[in-house]
């Protein structure tokens, strides 16, 4: 039996007595330099999945992406903040030769039924069959893990010109059909390029320095979009002296709000 | 000369040699119960700005609130996780009596100029002098160190009908005048009340589980504020089996986009 490349590379081991855990960064999920961070994020939700104690579903994900993940392997050290009734705070660390390379916090928490609304509006796009397959330049190996079909806003070509917007509207699912789960939403948080390499019509270095991850979807939810497409958008709100900030969301092709997810990142043009 | 309840506030002195800052909630400032969040967030990101190794500027914060803060004294820890050439990631925890109550990851960066445009649109609105002053009720503390100017979506009153939008769009200044800097920036970051009341048309069991504020301002754009009318409108995106998201922006009054802001509350409805 083959296992799926992203169930490779969320795999976790535990070292001794110690409560940290062992990962390696897998060749499928390279980014331009290191891993893909949507995976390293799904790798460091996943640490805080597989605890005994952990109550509740993924609510709330930050990621702080401290200094580069290098190609190899890495320690996950998880800690318990905050035990409450209905939710858990918890603490990740990504280790990788003594370097403290990203850290995250998270929160998990019990839901139950209360009044329930999505105010924001799904957008009004054509459906994924209707849609070229595109991606993203494929020096960017872990994108050849998703089928990507680009409403709008695909990653600029040699000789693209600045745009106006910023907004990338696509539908995205994993190529080898594997269900979404908590981990897999995670990493698809962070499946746009910088927005700056729109604006401007060029690639140019560029990178996420924190990413925060609200699930709205519950397992549930997830169970119901399988491994169908999602459809994702994004856009930022402003550029300034090297930073940019982005909020997107992620739905399922029957208009459920699974994710509202925001980053902030650096770059230089 | 009197100290600005909000510099008495973040006012934070070393415990011994232990790099551990105190300081103590103000009655001022109180919430419903214990203190306003925004102030909690303040607090945590002035334990960074007065480290003597800090370099640069707020880009980046979350504040995780794990448990109530009581009212009296607290303890805050600061931690570098990383300083790389252009920016700093910080790790700050505050506790009380053996309990860490609230947490936040920190980026600080080093500003340079580079490329910039502000995509996001500010909103419309009538000038602060053509509203009229309103607030929160008056059991909500900490609101009346803000003058605050609803454009729309103030808080539901007695009788209210439930809103079919979340929006609030609301004029705020320090109403003692106190000129803006990064921690009074972050704590307006958190001058919305629940977007749950405004849906419901009505208040309920509600609080923020993790607030993470994107700095777009530098201390030049901060100055030219001083302690002018900042324009601020949040909206939710998704209410869902006890939890919601807020997005918000907060803008200077020559339509200067200076922190995007997001969170996750719990809410009972």
């Amino acid at each position: 039996m083959t296992v799926h490349p992203f169930d490779e590379a969320i795999e976790l081991e535990p070292v001794g007595e110690s409560g940290v855990l062992r990962g390696r960064t897998r060749p499928d999920w390279a980014n331009m330099v290191g891993p893909f961070g949507g995976m390293t994020a799904a790798v460091m939700l996943r640490a805080v999945e597989v605890q005994p104690e952990r109550i509740g579903e993924p609510v709330s994900l930050t990621v702080n992406f401290a200094a580069p993940v290098a190609d190899g392997p890495f320690d996950i050290a998880v800690k318990t903040v905050r035990t409450n009734r209905t939710n858990q705070h918890w603490l990740v660390e990504l280790w990788q030769d003594g370097v403290l390379t990203t850290n995250a916090t998270a929160v998990f928490g019990l839901r139950r039924d209360t009044w329930s609304d999505t105010e924001h509006a799904v957008p009004t796009v054509p459906a994924p069959d209707a849609i070229d397959e595109t991606g993203l330049p494929d020096m960017i190996v872990w994108a050849r893990n998703y089928e990507m079909r680009y409403v709008e806003g695909a990653a600029p070509g040699v000789g693209a010109e600045p745009e106006p917007s910023s907004v990338t509207t696509l539908w995205a699912r994993d190529r080898r059909g594997r269900a979404l789960d908590f981990p897999s939403l995670a990493a698809m948080s962070d499946i746009f390029y910088p927005r700056v390499f729109l604006r401007r019509g060029a690639m140019s270095p560029a990178g996420t320095i924190s990413l925060t991850t609200y699930f709205h979807a519950d397992s549930r939810a997830l169970g119901v979009v399988g491994g169908d497409f999602v459809l994702a958008r994004a856009r930022a709100n402003r550029f300034t002296r090297g930073y940019f900030d982005q909020s997107a969301e992620l739905w399922s092709s029957t208009g459920e709000l699974l994710v509202t997810t925001h980053q902030l990142a650096y770059f230089k043009a």
